[in-house]
């Protein structure tokens, strides 16, 4: 009785089907995403080598006729990054689920999907191809013309020419052109590198918006954080599928070998301790390992409470100077705290995460919390009430015990997360799983900050209760005085100092240097 | 200086390494999500053959030494839908983007993934293979035990066993186990059931839990809401891409044909002035189309504004009674208004919005609005603060207008949006995007109805006003008629009823009876 048809679709065929989902819904949400991803794979290009970044954008209207608003938009971004090696580049960028982002790496990139889906949204709005310029410093510079042969998930190459790279130049040069609105993509856009600017003190970017206008944020320290480094996995977020592929492809003789090889932080003693526990002997080939050894030993891994956590040496956070500073510099509050957490794990993964919170000062009162995010140094700018970090500060945190009435106080709280995986909840990137080790962390970063915000707000409440119990005496004191000399027909009022002195708690010198006592 | 490797994941691998995309985030929610997706695929398969749902699910531990938290569950769904042709059967439950699903049609399912996320989840946590039983109503039923190749995303068929099929039984049974965390997946598994129950009158609903309660939701009609029927697509929401491969494979002649043939809603005539308005000859061959003249095609299909709009006749909303029915049944309020809008159309695909909002009764007053989503009849339990439609109702309509305080009322919305396409924001369907034309008819729903709750609650309360001074009149009346009676030495006082009668604005009768005048 079935008329159903069923058929293959290809990866590509599947994202340009669901655009929605990758952060393509329309054409002001594409724009954006589309300098988003591009920027990103930009700046991961740069500091995973190290290089100082130097990131240009510019989004320009494809024919003069073209208002503020929904039209054709030409986006070119250009980096100074390692560059990619010319057999790759058809792929990485025209081919979905292609790319070198699979890795146990602190990245920004993480699908391997995001400059393509941007290729894929200019081709099916202007039919143009993607031009795409790039050398790795070798003595050629490779420009291709690519589009996607969508259906086939494969790249189309219509040219490829070399130039002569004299100069021995490195990076990459991407230009399309697409369905755009500036018109409601731009401020997203700019606040969008603004808070990247933030937390990437170390690299200058430059924006030239469709109307010529120059955005330029110049770095003001040369040196990079250390990059992350790659990983091994740790065994307790091992699950049977990667222990089958190691198993399967490991040259190791032995399951001790096997262990200390393939799994992080795990030394010959913890190995052979481990495997006891799991009743494979130390000897077995980890080839010859039978399906239910293998269920045996990831269950045992996830039980056996000997390994040593993951160490954070591969994850490259912000320090709290830097976070302190880029705070400062935004928002400029009367009072900000920085807790950076101690590294953690989740699930097998190493994360650290930084936590501010600051008030006063520039801060809106919006009648909420003002939640600034980042994950792996990316601002996080849509979604905020379904991100961990949001649910952390609004359900986790009592602000009333903290003296913060948060629907009127000018608080913000700005929460980075680091990691060799970010558990992000969807392709666009916009928001981080209710993972539980995570929101502890964020959790007990705001609980601290707090507290030091509330013994600021206390004090400052309590300077202020004085101030007003002072000015009563400071207005009454000298009436009484005079009114006492005329009754007591004295021609001069007394000197009421010393007494005005003596109900004082805090004199004004302590006042103004409180934070030095 | 390029040291990356670069390399290319199958689908199947990229959910494998992204389960947090796909609602697989952890046991709880990978408990929620298997149960949610393989009842969606369970109902599809029933109702788009018009028949009327049986469907049983079990979830049990799979020994007895589990506990009700984190530990392995066994998974049962049974439906007596269309069955799957057996040659199918292994590609469309093992095999990422390999489905039914890629239609514009009206269904639960859209992106193919859900069923196969299960089987995976389960796979990666136990190791064990997924049973599934299935027939057609052929002689025979298939039975297969399946896993799946996640380098490679193809099945593995592992066992095929056909039994006779006497009875001419057609339905699929799938079983797996996983890892999974009933403790906490418990209490959004039932509520998704209640809430499904509510949206489907006309089908029986088991559920086993693992402790062995078996919940049981009856049909209360046998009659089926009419099927949804496949569309072609809509000019308007074309691109380049799809007008590509339709040219590329289209059996027309010439491009009169391939508009009137390929696309919703185009005759001949307005095909005819189309094509005029796009200077394209209509005895042009399609397959001969340049890139510029698809694109020029493309590009006046959005601005041509004489195509009829998509009919909604292929989609199969609740309609008013059913959801007033649900919304009665699930709570009981004091006050109710249902809008059903018109069909509507976004990017050249129909959609019917279906507003409720209700009042009082058992409505709990959570300090917010409490919503209930549904999309094609699924009730959307996660996320839902990202969802247009908690944006439409918190920040579009005005509440103080009419007379309610969210943040101290008990009251609900209901939101059930149909379309060929729900635009999802993420690949577990927990939330859509916010397209303007979707939001503009929730928003105009919901002030509808709440223009209906406002003269409600304004009666309310001109009725309570007017019965605080009846009261009054009621107590001191009889006071004063005696003391006058008193005074004017009667020995009874007067009556005092038609006094009483003269000062109400509302009588006891039209004050019960106020829905009728």
């Amino acid at each position: 009785m079935s008329r159903e048809e069923f058929y293959e679709v290809s990866p590509a065929d599947f994202f340009y089907r669901n655009k929605d989902i990758a952060g393509f819904s329309n054409p002001a949400r594409a724009l954006y995403s589309t300098v988003r991803e591009l920027v990103e794979n930009a700046f991961d290009a740069c500091e995973l080598y190290r290089i100082p970044p130097e990131i240009f954008v510019r989004i320009s209207y494809e024919d003069s006729e073209t208002s503020e608003g929904v039209g054709v938009y030409v986006v070119r971004v250009v980096d100074n990054g390692s560059g990619i090696p010319a057999r790759h580049i058809p792929n990485s960028f025209a081919q979905v689920f292609y790319g070198s982002k699979y890795r146990l790496r602190q990245s920004r990139g993480t699908f391997g999907l995001g400059g393509t889906m941007a290729i894929l949204y200019g081709q099916i709005t202007t039919n143009n191809a993607v031009h795409v310029l790039s050398s790795t410093g070798t003595p050629a510079i490779h420009h291709y013309e690519l589009m996607i042969d969508i259906q086939r998930n494969r790249p189309l190459i219509l040219k490829h020419k070399t130039y002569r790279n004299e100069r021995k130049w490195h990076g990459t040069v991407i230009e399309l052109s697409m369905d755009g609105d500036y018109l409601r993509a731009g401020p997203k856009i700019l606040e969008y590198f603004k808070q990247t600017a933030v937390v990437t003190p170390y690299a200058n970017l430059t924006f030239i918006d469709p109307k010529g206008r120059m955005y330029r944020f110049e770095r003001i320290t040369s040196e990079l954080p250390p990059p992350p480094t790659e990983t091994k996995p740790h065994p307790y977020g091992s699950d049977v599928e990667t222990v089958k592929r190691m198993a399967s492809t490991t040259t190791c003789k032995n399951m001790r070998c096997f262990m200390t090889t393939h799994f992080h932080r795990v030394g010959p003693r913890i190995a052979e301790r481990f495997l006891e526990s799991a009743d494979i002997l130390p000897t077995r080939r980890p080839t010859k390992l039978s399906n239910e050894e293998v269920v045996k030993l990831v269950r045992q891994m996830k039980q056996f409470s000997d390994f040593r956590p993951p160490t954070a040496d591969c994850l490259s956070p912000l320090g709290e100077n830097l976070l302190r500073a880029g705070i400062t510099k935004e928002l400029n509050p009367e009072f900000v705290s920085v807790k950076p957490r101690n590294p953690s794990v989740y699930s097998g993964y190493p994360f650290i995460v930084e936590v501010g919170v600051a008030y006063g000062g520039e801060i809106p009162r919006t009648g909420d919390i003002s939640l600034y995010r980042f994950a792996n140094r990316i601002p996080l700018l849509y979604d905020e009430a379904s991100d961990v970090s949001w649910d952390a500060a609004h359900n986790e945190v009592n602000w009333k015990h903290y003296r913060v009435d948060i629907s009127d106080a000018p608080l913000a709280v700005f929460v980075h997360i680091c990691s060799t995986k970010i558990p992000y909840r969807s392709v666009g990137k916009e928001f981080i799983a209710d993972i539980p080790e995570i929101k502890r962390e964020i959790v007990n970063g705001v609980r601290d900050a707090a507290r030091e915000l509330s013994i600021f707000l206390s004090r400052r409440q309590a300077i202020e209760v004085e101030k007003r119990r002072l000015d009563i005496f400071e207005k009454f004191l000298p009436k009484i005085a005079k009114f006492s000399s005329e009754i007591a027909e004295r021609k001069e009022p007394p000197d009421i100092g010393h007494l005005l002195k003596s109900v004082m708690k805090y004199g004004p010198e302590t006042d103004s240097n409180s934070d030095e006592d």
